[in-house]
């Protein structure tokens, strides 16, 4: 049993998360997701490590579902942004899960890894309450609407659906390898949108170029054609 | 509906895995799992996408089950030999998954990235089950008892553990870079289990140091001393 303090901090989460199915709610699996590696030997880290598949799951399958024309690069583009560290603490502050964190009090004065130690404890949560419920019924209600505003403002700003890091991703994984930006300014006219020229080689050949406005904007670009030839090679005649 | 001969060849697969919930399969789905991109617009590229997240959930959630005394540095090890393309090519070799998949003459007369498409089809069969079911029944019963005899023999052979792997997804995550590794041998006899000195490096820091009988050993022992380390500092007092 929870002390009855901590129990009554934890059904507020669940009800602003707005849950109506509060009995299936392990409530000793969201303690330990709300307790910091410093607070107790009994902490977040191993749901945490549940927490971080969880969480790319159900934005896979989120994505999958809303976005039935999209290739699997485009998808694996958005879904960086939306598991990542920066995004994850961002929804997590909209229901304030820093207050119901136990953490040592050096760690709780500190602004230093907020959004790291934010993210963390948010991954774990999302592993208990899949715990909780052996599937998503409890999670994806509430975490898809934020998903949803995401998905809209990166559509509208496509140098946001981070090609870079899908590529990244990619290459990391089939090749242990990071993709090598090489950048020439080719125009010296300020909102040019062919003003910077992008190259990205991976394994000694370039996989793609692009062009953009700034320096970002043409890593983008090639980095969506890497992405694309490189996707091919691995799934095509190989 | 699918073709009759293709649905009683799936229903063929369906029964190996020996799932006796068979009403619950979207056929479809499975049918698309097994479509390789030469073969069709229609493939399982979307599903694999699904399928590499589903596959992750799956081995953390056994390993958080089966280890409960792990910390996640050491389920995070495990894990990525559990989910690498050549254990799941190998599970899929158990169901003659090759024999199911439809592919161009091209690719099935190659050998060359034969594990590769193999893994990709087997993630892809393994998201169809999951968004069969909404969770993850038609798929633990008959993938968990293949997982528990590799854990064994990883358990037996602790070099197989693979914390280089586990240390390369952290520095990647965090600090978008790869471990360097600075080899000296300090002695000189064969089978010395001290005969080799490894120091990892990341980010012009030397966060571990392992000895070894072999470079890979000594590897992996720094690579668990700079994992261990860095989780540390990721979520300690940061």
């Amino acid at each position: 049993m929870l002390d009855p303090r901590r129990q009554t901090q934890l059904q507020q989460l669940i009800q602003d998360l707005k849950l109506p199915a509060m009995p299936s709610v392990n409530w000793r699996l969201l303690d330990r997701a709300l307790v910091h590696p410093t607070a107790a030997a009994d902490n977040y880290e191993r749901l945490e490590f549940v927490g971080d598949a969880v969480v790319r799951l159900a934005a896979a399958e989120f994505l999958y579902q809303v976005e039935p024309a999209a290739p699997e690069g485009e998808m694996a583009a958005i879904r960086s942004i939306l598991v990542s560290d920066r995004t994850l603490a961002e929804i997590a502050d909209c229901y304030e899960l820093e207050r119901y964190l136990v953490m040592s009090a050096s760690v709780a004065a500190s602004s230093v890894g907020r959004e790291t130690r934010l993210a963390a404890a948010f991954e774990a949560m999302l592993a208990a309450l899949y715990l909780s419920a052996q599937d998503l019924c409890l999670i994806r209600p509430w975490l898809d609407p934020h998903w949803q505003q995401y998905a809209i403002t990166i559509r509208q700003d496509p140098t946001l659906q981070n090609y870079k890091g899908a590529l990244q991703g990619l290459t990391q994984g089939k090749y242990q390898s990071l993709p090598d930006y090489r950048i020439t300014e080719v125009g010296q006219t300020y909102g040019d949108s062919e003003r910077f020229l992008a190259e990205v080689w991976v394994k000694d050949r370039c996989w793609g170029k692009g062009k953009g406005q700034s320096k970002k904007a043409a890593e983008q670009a090639a980095a969506q054609v890497a992405f694309q030839a490189l996707q091919a090679e691995i799934h095509g005649v190989e």
